[in-house]
């Protein structure tokens, strides 16, 4: 079929928006059963409520968080005694975890006008590409239709409505937003489902080569929501920081593989060893202050695939998990 | 689109019908690789036979679970060290746990003809409305086909199958049955599928109001089954009473989330603490003279989601389930 | 419908071909996201490197294994903390154990020509029946589509294609090779999800009915690949047979059953007790030295579905599992 027929050509980088594109169709076709809200805003911009004005639920939330991998992830709820009587992880694998977790679900680009403020995750990101992560990621993608999910608890401005389809190059209405409030069920399910991402993040943070990164599992236990946003923050968070896991497997030397277990744990920051809620009252309720090498999971394990060792650290918080979660 | 675009109107109710209708073709369509026989009665009637002339099995149940709950729930087989050696839990949840389970799941339509009896669970039953409980749900399915489970070893006699196609208002053609004995491998996972649904059921009997009731997820462990019936039937409830779980997020006061979590597990009933199949011969096998208050799961954690609190109740009784399926 | 219309006939049984054959076709589909290659060898035949050239993954490997069982088996990733830190399970169920694991799963087919050595697996064996196993399966499928799975770091040459193509009554065109080095990670997935199907084998070395066996669990411990031919394939044998459990639920009596757990552990070999690479080592690297009783899960119940009896025999050896994903 070609000149040279044996060549097997290493495929293009797949596309995030069309992964994620029959499952957005699939989540408003199920609107109904999966009780959330979908309208226009005026705009034309197709709004998914996931927890608003509608409860949304657990499974709602697990299927947004495979939207918010870009269709390239998978996002499971398993009984387990890990944490009892909290007895459901939430486990998450990618088929291309920096695609799927970085250049898709990380909530990177700031959306804010007036009063409103939230950070845009999912695949509408790349075709944006407002951040300045995409040129170290090299990739970028081409749809005619976007989606974020926004983990807010207003409906978005028209303001930041015109800024995302302005920025992706689509007209309002080929763009949806997907609204999961941290005090919803479904917010609490795809904040959680970000332990692998959270890994990940942090191991750019640490100057591991993305590239390096060829696979990886994780795991957190589901907290109960809080209705009240800082509670909802602090158990969400707590539930990565405490209670995650994660399994990376890389290329590269075993010293690196090493190295990077030995840092990625949260128990690596000045900060670990509190409910999040209390870290972050403690400095004031300022983001920022907040030391960022506390963004990891509990417990990681690396694996150097060119070599077959495994290295692990951190470990599990039952005690801050009861605390937090029970609270 | 319309006057007031920004306007999220909550979807309508979704139809449980319409959600196992693809669930139960495909059913059908790999009826060969399941070990199902699938055949017309008399009247046309379409019956699968999921473990009476055929084998049927695990997978097999597993899918028949999820059309008993109209599509709107999902069942997974996991392995756990919960209660070595029975080393496979069921477990469930649901996008909308009240519809799924009681609007569906739930065994509450009795069919009787001549020696033949069975209590018809699955989606038809609410298309069908016989039982008074639709009223209060306030839910209504319209359908022209109408699918029931039922717990059996025997063809359903033209009669039932006749008053069935009558109150659906559908033709005998329009009718699927889907007969699990209690000691197949089908029937078997399809019953341990239902700890959700008993937990429910129990909430409803204590007058918890079943619109707080917001979402769920339940594990029971899965037991061998039993060629006798008494002895299934036995297996079967002890896994839910003795080894089940459920998490349930409710709305409303956290008082009442309390007073629920106090008086769900099964531990609250004067019969909880023997197996169920001798707890029923001590009462003659009369099935009314067993204390409605034992049909719970073991374990039970409620989640106040207004309030962002959590109580659990009652406990695993590893013993007695040993007792139960090893015996 | 019929002159009989009461009677249910049983299903035709299933072609493992027309199984695999959607999950195939995704497979390819999907190449640019599971990091496959997809090319055409010099014949037409369809080659599909799932780890020499490109870096494959966890989730192909999944995929490929699901493929591996003609469609008719579960594969699933499940966090668990049997084995910890080792905290993945790869479980396994099937619609038909026996079909879908001797028939098609196991790697049964020797394929050899000039340096070139590999054991094929998978759905294409049942059209080819090259094996004297088929004849007591007494299952036959036919297609005009093979897929084949080899285990291999190698192109394989045009002489085994043309075997393969040849003993199938297809053109080469029609032919899909899916390769899986034992070093990878899709090859470490696919292994480890052979527990069941090394049960089955085993049982049917011990000379027990295989129509007697209705249905079966199975998972064991995901180990991290290992660069080494040899220590890669010690640690994913050791996760089998150190880590790996099945529960068969069989027809017939229940001493049968008991006979077969009580034989069916990896414990009852000469050769247990030791990682699989020193064993291997040990026999100078001469597989048919190694006692082929040692290939069986750790761990094994047999439920007699006749008699609702129970049997469980050997146990988990976690020190082994430890020295030899550590290692």
């Amino acid at each position: 079929m070609t000149a040279d027929p044996q060549a097997a050509r290493p495929a293009p980088r797949p596309s995030l928006a069309a992964g994620a594109r029959p499952l957005v169709a699939a989540l408003v076709a199920d609107a109904a059963r999966l009780r959330l809200a979908v309208s226009r805003d005026p705009s034309g911009a197709r709004i998914v409520d996931a927890g608003i004005a509608v409860p949304g639920g657990i499974e709602a939330g697990r299927r947004i968080a495979e939207i918010c991998m870009g269709g390239l992830g998978r996002v499971a709820l398993t009984p387990s005694d890990r944490f009892s009587p909290w007895s459901t992880l939430v486990s998450v694998s990618a088929e291309d975890p920096v695609l799927a977790c970085l250049a898709s679900q990380y909530a990177g680009w700031s959306l804010a006008a007036g009063d409103f403020f939230a950070l845009g995750s999912g695949p509408g990101r790349a075709v944006a590409r407002v951040e300045p992560l995409f040129a170290e990621l090299g990739y970028a993608d081409a749809a005619d239709a976007v989606t974020l999910v926004l983990e807010t608890a207003q409906m978005p401005p028209g303001a930041v409505v015109a800024e995302i389809a302005a920025r992706s190059g689509v007209p309002a209405e080929a763009v949806t937003l997907i609204l999961t409030p941290t005090s919803s069920l479904a917010g609490t399910v795809q904040i959680v489902a970000r332990t692998l991402e959270v890994a990940l993040h942090k191991a750019h943070a640490l100057h591991f080569p993305l590239e390096r990164i060829v696979d990886g599992l994780a795991s957190a236990p589901l907290p109960p929501p809080a209705p009240d946003f800082l509670a909802a923050m602090g158990r969400t968070n707590d539930a990565v920081l405490y209670g995650g896991e994660v399994h990376l497997f890389v290329a590269g030397p075993a010293e690196a593989a090493r190295d990077l277990a030995a840092r990625l744990p949260s128990s690596t920051s000045r900060d670990h060893g509190r409910p999040f809620a209390d870290v972050f009252a403690g400095y004031g309720c300022d983001f920022y202050k907040v030391d960022a090498m506390l963004f990891s999971p509990a417990r990681v394990t690396v694996s150097a695939l060119e070599h077959g060792v495994s290295f692990t650290a951190g470990g599990f918080a039952p005690d801050l998990v009861a605390r937090s979660f029970g609270g």
